[in-house]
Order: C-alpha cells, then structure tokens, then sequence
C-alpha cells in the first residue's frame, strides 16, 4: 500500500470510528453521565487501537463493518482507563487531547461514573443485547470471543494490573525486564488484543494467529517506548497532554532507565520484530498494518 | 420448602460462592492489586445477588455449578460498585461490611484500580478464556447472553446511570416516580439481571424468562426502599455500614419522600407482586426464589 492509499485508509477508518462512537455512546444517558461519557472519548485521540482491530480484520479477509463494534469496544476501555488515570488520586492531569480532563470539566464523582459506564459499555457493544440498536449482529462464538480477549487484556493481568505496578514503581529504580513488563501490561496488552479482535473478526488461521500476537506483542511495547521518548522530548503543545509528567512523577520510563538512545534503538527493533512477524503470517496483504506500525514507531504526538 | 431446608440451601450457596471467589479473585495481581481485589470481595456480604443467581438457576433446571460464573460475576460488579461509591469523591464512607473501606485500607488509587479490575474480571469470568482455569465452559450463546444482561444491568441504562441520578439528586425534592426510577436503575437492575443470568443458565421458556422478570423488578425495587427504611432506622453496628448516611447526605429516599409507613406498604406490595409473579411462572418449584424475595422484605441489616 502507498503512504497516499494508507492515509486514505486511515481517514476513512478513523471517521467511521467517530461516527460509530457518536451513534454508540449516549447522549440521553441520564443526569450528565451520557454528557461525560461523550466529552471523555468523541472528538480527540488518534484511534490507534480502533485502526488496529479494522486493518487486522481487514488483513485476515474479516468484515469491516463487524469490526466496527470491537473497534469502539477497544477505545472505550482504553478512554475510561484515561478518565480514570488522570483523577487527583491518580495522575492527577488537567490536561487530555488539548482538552481540561473529564474530572476538571464534569467533577470526580461524575468522572469516575462516566469511566465505569464506559467500561460496562465496551462490553455491552460487544454482546449487542436485544433490543439495542445494532447495524449487525454478531455471531454468539465471536461475541464470546472478543468479551474474552478483551477482558484479559483489560483486567488485573492486563491493563489495570500495569497501572498497579505504574502506581507502586513511582520513585522506584526499576530493571529494565521490570520495566517491560509493566510496559506490555499497562499499555501493550490492550495494543496487542486490538490486533487480535481484528483477526478473530477475520477467522485467522493458526499461523496468522500466532503472529499476529507477536505483531501485536511488538508494537504494544514499542507504542508506550514511543510514549516514554515523547514525554521526555516534546511540549505539551504537541502532545495534547501535560509532557515530562512521568518525569516529574519520578516514574521509571525507558528514557530514564535506559537512555534516549537506547530506547530509540529498542522501539526500532520491536518496529523490525513487528514487520518479520507480518511477514511470515501467511497473509497476502499485510500493508495496512505495516503502515500502522510505522507510524507508531515515528509518530510525534 | 420448608424454612430450615432453605436455611440449609443458603448456607451451602453461600459457601459455595464464597470459595469461588476465593479461586477466582486473583491473589496473584501485580502490586498489592490482587490483595485489594481480594479484601474488596471477600468475607463478607450477604451474597444476594449470587443467591438469586442461583435460585433461578435451580427454579428453571439450569445446573447449578453453570451458574456460578455469573453468580460470582455479578458479585464482582456489585462489590466494585462499593468501592468506587464508597470513595471521598462519591459518598466518602469509612466503614462497609464492618470494616474500614477499601480506599482507607489501600489508599484512593489502589482502590480505583481494584474496583476497575473486578468490574473487567466479571466479564472474564462469564467469558471463560482460553488457558483461564475453568471448572466448565459456558457455551458462547450462554456467555454472549450472560455478558449482554450483566452489561446492560451495570452500565449507563442501569446502575452507572441511576449511581449518576444519584448523585444529582442531592438535596434536591424528587417525585415518588423520580425516585422509583432512581432505585430501579441504581438497585434494581443488577438485582433483576441476577435473576434473568439465573434463567438463562436454565433456558426458561417465555412464559417463566417474563414471569421471572417481573419478579426481579419487584424484588430490585423492594429490596433498595428496605434499605432506605434500613438507613433510617437502625444501627451501624447492625448494617455493617454507616447509618442514616442519606439522611447526613440529604439524599432523597423512599421514608423521606414517602414516610416510613408508606414505604413499608410499597415494599410489601412489591414483595406480593413477586410472589404473584412467581405463581404464574409455570416453573414447578419457585420455593427458593420465594423465600429469597420474603428474605429480602423482612431483613434487618
């Protein structure tokens, strides 16, 4: 795929996103919750996790259009774990996607509620309940499938279980396979089951399976090294968020732990480990999520 | 069923639930999360929600063992509602099932992360993933239905949402209907979807999936204005939780917008509605779900 094709992709993919979020995510839900709620995810980010379930369906032959509810599902667990991570008692930022965070804007109480409902509402996207408005239905094997993947990657052995080691590594002088760790739980696993949902909507075969988990393995990490590099060299500006905040934190990073350079030179290696892997999946158009990894490993924001 | 052979049914349930908890809830999280988790949940509650789980499993011939996945999923995202209630941000409560709240134990953060832990793992539970220890698989169909009614119970069209009513309603004069609505989403939908998760793992037919629904809404509804009357007449010390904290709250509830007479009256209404309901099930022995309902009106903690 040429970078003009990708990025046509890409923008299509991502106002599809948005239009599946604005029909998705309530407005009328009662008492402010369904403002909140709108406020935390539409307009902003960079559907990173959305694009990756849409090209690994894409990639495995899987419908688009099914795809779609793994898609929104992924972004929601992945706004409310922001939501939640930038309250007081967490990171304490005022500052998201350019925007005052949803707990300045809405208040905590109202914050941590719109974060809990989005989280129940990736999981209600993805067993479309009778009588919910759906475009589609998906197979009860898939559904099962994706609550699944999704969950694992979400949970204490996941997600929330990253951001427990995050809370406990503050000050800390942590190793870089401690480091890692924490990394491909707290923001790689998530990274990683996007890709895979894709490929479960597409019925992958045993070895596109496999690598494709290694796809996502590498590009998990890779995208949180990024992450370390950007906060410890750009300006809030940029990024939409508050930057050297980890610093500031006293929170190990790649940067700290192993060096500009160094860190570099790692999320270029993933990037190399995340192209082999693609090609040997056995799949005959992998370009999309090649594009996917490079910008990832390139961005600037 | 005579009252002691329930009796006897209970303590086995809830014994049951308790050591599933105890194999499920993962000591083993990362950073002091699993140990939250685990103080969240465990040893204490009065498990109804399992229970009614299981009755209606047991009423409608569904194997009881099936059942208690999502007997203990619903747990999970009733006791992670207390946690992220029991917050300062929400309502700011030192003390729940006689001991100090998981925030005072663990700190804010931590507290957060586990009641957001619990929330994903409910949904891992029901979906058994690949490589999870599994006493059972529940077929897809089961999982994606269990998963639909527990999601649509939980989030922004049930208790997030009634939690949001709450919190809005805060000195403020609601109607009787206002606050029926209120306490049907906060309360009432986790409890009915308890009872529907209990149906499904028993197939019901139409007539006992509507009859058992109209018991579950009579039930949920009935069982939120006994704790109103619970709040306002008895001790800490019996509840295991504070005391007249809606009334310090100016929190609207049934005895403040009714009066306590009139809101015995209600709950009692409701508890014959649900007996009625039961009775018209077609089921052939809804003795458990009938004690469960006469346990849930005459309480007194």
């Amino acid at each position: 795929m040429k970078a003009a094709a990708f990025e046509g992709w890409k923008q299509q993919a991502q106002a599809a996103v948005e239009a599946a979020l604005q029909a998705w995510v309530p407005g009328a839900a009662p008492a402010g919750l369904g403002e909140a709620m709108r406020y935390g995810v539409l307009d902003g980010g960079k559907r990173v996790r959305p694009l990756l379930v849409l090209a690994a369906a894409r990639a495995t032959g899987g419908d688009e259009l099914a795809a779609m509810r793994p898609a929104v599902a992924v972004e929601l667990i992945h706004a409310y774990s922001l939501i939640h991570d930038d309250m007081p008692c967490m990171d304490n930022d005022v500052l998201r996607r350019g925007k005052p965070t949803v707990h300045v804007r809405f208040g905590q109480a109202q914050a941590m509620l719109a974060g809990d409902a989005m989280h129940t509402l990736a999981f209600e996207l993805l067993t479309a309940p009778p009588g919910h408005e759906a475009d589609f239905e998906l197979s009860p094997r898939l559904s099962a499938l994706l609550c699944a993947l999704l969950a694992r990657a979400a949970g204490h052995a996941g997600m929330a279980g990253g951001q427990a080691i995050d809370l406990a590594s503050v000050g800390k002088a942590l190793s870089h396979a401690q480091l890692r760790d924490m990394h491909r739980r707290k923001t790689g696993a998530l990274l990683q089951a996007s890709v895979m949902m894709g490929a479960a909507c597409g019925q992958a075969d045993a070895r596109a399976w496999r690598a494709l988990g290694e796809y996502g393995d590498a590009i998990g990490l890779a995208f949180q090294i990024v992450d370390d590099i950007l906060d410890a060299t750009q300006e809030s500006a940029t990024l939409g968020k508050t930057a050297g905040k980890d610093l500031d934190c006293n929170k190990p990073t790649y940067v700290t732990v192993l060096g500009l350079d160094a860190a570099r030179r790692q999320a270029d290696e993933l990037h190399a480990q995340a192209q082999a892997a693609l090609a040997r999946s056995g799949l005959s158009d992998v370009s999309t999520l090649a594009r996917l990894a490079e910008r990832i490993v390139e961005r600037e924001s």
